[in-house]
Order: C-alpha cells, then sequence, then structure tokens
C-alpha cells in the first residue's frame, strides 16, 4: 500500500496497449472515431490499471463537479433525517451525489465546513444555521460566484438564497392557543439559552396568543435551556419548585419536552390532568413517550424536497418555480394526550 | 448570477496590485520572501476579488484532498449520529474534513457513492456497509490505489482495510441467558428479513444459549422482518396469533423492540410480567419507553473515534496502533424493567 504511486495515465494505457494516447483519450469519451473493440479494450485495460477518470482535471475544465453540499446543525434527530432524506431523493433523480457536514451548531465549525465546500467546489449547497450563526458573511463567496444556495429550515433572509421555512411565529401560536382552549393558564414556555430567529418567532407565537386571550406575559414562566433531553428534566425541577405551580408547559422542541414530562411524572404529577405538556417537530419520540406528546409536525421529508428541487431548478437555470424568495411550508398541530384534558 | 463567471487567478490579482504574479503565488502561500505588507495587500485583494485557492489543482499536484468520506447505511438513529461525532472528533483534530454519505441500505446507490467519492479523490474512507452488502468489490479501487479504507459497526474481512465492531454473537447471548435466567423459555427472536452477518451473529448467540441452557430451538419463534417500528407491531401481532403464547422477545434492534412493546401493552399484555422484551443498540427511545427497555449498549461515539484514529494513523503511516486487523469493542448488556421479572 503506497499512498505515493505513480497515477495512471492515457500514456501508460497508451503503451500497454501500443496504440496512441489521443486513441485511448477518445476511446474513453466514447468517440465515434475509435472502433468498437479497441474502445472495448481501452476500457477494460484502463479500469484493469486502476485508472480514475480524472474527475478533478475535467471539473477544473468544465467548473461541473455534480456535488450538492449541505450543512446541517446536527444530524442528531429524525426530524433531520427525514430531511436529508428528502433532499436525497430529488437529488438522486437529477444525478448528483449529496455530501453533508454537520456544524455541531458551532459558528466556527460552520465556518471552517463553508470554507471546504467552497475550495472543493461543490455545484451548489443546501444549509441550515448553526444555532448561534448571527450573520452569513462565511456564504457570500458562493454568492459571488454565482454558486446556487438555498436555506432551509434556520433560514438567513438574503435577496439571491431563497428560504424554506415553516411560520414558526403561527405554529407556535396553535399550541399555545390549543394549550389554552384545553383549560391552562400558567403556561410555562421552555425556550433557547440564546434567542436564536427561529425561537424568537416561537416566543413571539406564544406571547400573541396570551395577549389574545388576555392572559398576561409572566417573563417568570419563561425557561431558557439548551434543550436537551435532559435540559427538560432540569426545566421540570424548576417547574416543581416555582411558588405557584403551573398547569402547562409547552418546549420548542420534542426532546426538552420529553425529558421534562418524563420526569414531572417521576414526581407525581399527571399527565395532562395537572400539567399538559407539549413539544415541537414531531420527532420519534413524540409517539414512544406515555401519554403521547402534543407536538408540530413539521414536514421534513417535505422540506428537503422543495430545497433541493430549488437548487436543482438553478442549477439548470429554471427559476419561475419560486416565486417568492420565502417559502412557507406547511405545519401541523398534531394533538395528543399528553394536553388533552377536555375529551 | 452567472455560473460562467470567469475564474480569478493569480494573474488578475497581481494585475490589479501591479506586481508579478510570483510575488502573488509566493504571498499566498506565505513564503517569507514576499514583505508582510504586500502579502497583507495581497491577502485581502484576493478575498475582495473571490479568488479561490484552488484547492482543486493543488490536490492534484499534491495529491492530498484533506477530505475524509464516511458511508453509512442510514443516518436515522441516535448510534449512527454518536459514531458520526466520534468520527468527527477525532478528524477534526487532525485537521480533516468529513464528508457524509447514505446509502438507504441500497447497495447500487452505496456502489456510485463509493466511485464519487474515489472520483473526488477522498484522502481516506470509512464504511459501514449496506444491509444488503454482500461482497466490497466495489471498494477494491481503493485498496487498488493505496487510499486507507477502514470498516467500521457492518465491516468486512478484507487484509488490508481494517475493521471495528463489537462481538456480536457474544452480545447476542448474554441477551439471551438474561432472560433465561428471569425465567423465559420460549423466547421469540425478531430478526432481519435476510440475514446479513451481524444478523446472523446475533442469531448465532441467541441459539447458542439456548443450547446451552437446554432449551430447544424452535425455528417457529423466529420472525424475520424489516426492523422498523411499524414492523415491530407488526412481530407483536404475529406473536399474540402464535398457538403457544411466547414469554419473552429478543429484536436485534431497539426501533423494532420499540414497537413490538407497545402493540403488546395496547393488547392488554403485560411487560414484562406476561412477555419479557430485549433490544439491541441503546438507542434513545430505548429509555423513554415504558416500561424502559433492556437492550446493548454499543459506543458509538468510541467507534467512531476508534475507525477514525486508525484511518488518521494509516494516513501518517503509523500502523502499530492496530496489532489486529479486526478490533472488537466492548459492549454492555442494560438491563432495565422491560425484562426485568425477578426483582
Amino acid at each position: 500500500m503506497n499512498i505515493l504511486e505513480k497515477e495512471i495515465t492515457i500514456y501508460d494505457i497508451a503503451r500497454k496497449l501500443n496504440i496512441s494516447a489521443a486513441t485511448v483519450s477518445r476511446g474513453l469519451m466514447n468517440h465515434p472515431s475509435v472502433n468498437v473493440n479497441t474502445k472495448q479494450r481501452i476500457v477494460e485495460t484502463a479500469d484493469q490499471m486502476g485508472y480514475r477518470s480524472n474527475h478533478l482535471a475535467s471539473n477544473l475544465r468544465k467548473k461541473r463537479s455534480n456535488i450538492i453540499g449541505i450543512i446541517v446543525g446536527n444530524l442528531n434527530s429524525s426530524f433531520m433525517s427525514n430531511i436529508i432524506s428528502g433532499v436525497d431523493s430529488v437529488l438522486s433523480k437529477a444525478n448528483y451525489n449529496l455530501i453533508i457536514s454537520q456544524s455541531l451548531d458551532n459558528i466556527d465549525k460552520e465556518v471552517n465546513i463553508a470554507q471546504a465546500m467552497y475550495n472543493n467546489r461543490v455545484d451548489g449547497l443546501l444549509v441550515s444555521l448553526a444555532y448561534d450563526t448571527e450573520n452569513a458573511e462565511h456564504f457570500e463567496s458562493f454568492v459571488k460566484r454565482g454558486i446556487p444556495l438555498v436555506y432551509f429550515d434556520r433560514t438567513f433572509p438574503h435577496e439571491q438564497c431563497p428560504g424554506v421555512a415553516i411560520d414558526n411565529v403561527k405554529a407556535a401560536y396553535d399550541v399555545t392557543q390549543h394549550l389554552i382552549e384545553q383549560g391552562c393558564k400558567r403556561i410555562v414556555h421552555v425556550t433557547a439559552y440564546r434567542l436564536s430567529a427561529v425561537a424568537l418567532d416561537r416566543f413571539n407565537g406564544y406571547k400573541q396568543a396570551l395577549l389574545d386571550n388576555n392572559i398576561p406575559f409572566d417573563e417568570s414562566l419563561i425557561i431558557y435551556t439548551h434543550l436537551g433531553m435532559q435540559d427538560g428534566e432540569k426545566a421540570a425541577h424548576q417547574i416543581l419548585n416555582m411558588p405557584e405551580r403551573p398547569d402547562a408547559v409547552f418546549a420548542i422542541n420534542d426532546a426538552c419536552a420529553v425529558g421534562c414530562l418524563l420526569e414531572l411524572k417521576k414526581h407525581g404529577i399527571n399527565i395532562p390532568e395537572d400539567i399538559a405538556v407539549a413539544g415541537f417537530n414531531n420527532d420519534r419520540e413524540a409517539s414512544i413517550v406515555e401519554p403521547n406528546l402534543t407536538t408540530v409536525n413539521y414536514k421534513g421529508y417535505e422540506m428537503g424536497e422543495v430545497a433541493a428541487q430549488i437548487l436543482v431548478d438553478r442549477l439548470n437555470n429554471v427559476t419561475d418555480t419560486v416565486t417568492d424568495n420565502k417559502l412557507i411550508l406547511k405545519s401541523d398541530l398534531i394533538i395528543r394526550e399528553s394536553s388533552l384534558r377536555k375529551k
């Protein structure tokens, strides 16, 4: 095994077959001037010798890599794997290979990955921003170079880069409205330790629903966390220690809602009678936890498909599919037993 | 936005700054012969003009892309995202970027991805085979070319490609032995519709434990499925329809075990008193489902780290870390309430 082994060239193939390098080259490109039998021998010999089609060099010439990059915050959710499956299905049909990188919600890592994808010349890029990302300067090189970039889920407003997302204000409004209709008045909102655009939208939806129902907003009912399952458990302890017990919890993701629900149950709280619980995302655990979790169903697969299709259309210079720069997908409130007090 | 916009070269930068292209080139490579202020101007101008370091061309020369590829069957499990996090942590430290592709457990897609990764010249490759893959010929091009390849989890025996996995025979033996110790005698084994090497190992572990406990193997207790959560639900119906009711279920993954457990509960079966249930993988849902699921903890993060480290060592021509070609990681039986009859 020798990494520095010499790269096989068309000259090596030509020497082996005792024909000209030009013939080898034409044969490999399936040129009509080369005899079928000769072509066959060229291809077989190239294969035996381990010849690589020299994609890199050929990419340099035609400036197409046929690779699409996707950058996501974290692969660790069924929601994100659904998105990637949707993307994969569209790109496979369009003959692109997908390469995936995760920023682990770290802005520095996101900058590095973006640079690597740029240098390795992806033909297009799909991005869901890291949780902490506040600007998108590290993607400007793509814009300048005319490489199509489509944001999804955690989007960034940009004239040349379409975004695909759901209406987070409305979805959070619907969850809160549902809890109020179930008779809840002291609704804890479990949100992110630092408000991203998505978290802020959901926060605003929550507040607006309270306002519309004449329930005063109470800052002491807001819990800021890192949104993991264990953070949900910690949130449960904060809730149990509140001087006046809340009657509902609305966490902005399912992992956190599930952790909170299980910990409240452990402490003898009846769900939903004592405290109703709702999450967001419709991750797999939402229908495993007991009682099953009320949540917002976010069509991950569809979001992936739509974002990938916009990208492919841009690569083919078809742009009429997007009339608006921001595409809002439908999301649905899924009411399950964790919040259903009125049956 | 014009995809065909001309690529910026060092000549463009040189013209703009009215210096020689050679100086620009040396400046960009941080050569000591170039004055610090000039370097600064060169770098700034290159940046403004959207110059790309021409990684591709430079990769062609030095034959290093600094990219490692990883091919997995499916990203859709917390186990797999743990593996990828482990890989990511080692590669980041070694200054490699990781690109991920999923075969969706489809051998044809795996062949395509392997080809794309080869043509795009990853420096090394990590592979967990698609469920259906029976030979590894499509990876021979890497071996021939001296590109290090390390298998993990679903490995393939190959003299030049190390594999990192757990002892699936032993782990399945331990699960079955535990169920027998809890008083179970009619243990259903839910396995894959077609036996991969991993599934076969677990099947053998199950059979060996029965044998060692003088329990005759009964083919009518074996259920062959596609191992999804819904397949687990279907398995539950098969179990409920068996003429003599089994007293335990051992499914070879958690998703399937959880689906089966929930469906059995819906039909009034007490878990673990009537039927004990055990899974495999220690996915997140195993500690969400009630009762919590007995399973095998597979250290995904560690497996990712170890596989990546072997790869990095090979890239650096350090090979003494692997004494054997197959590295067996420890796995642990996690006993939870779903199987605990004797308390």
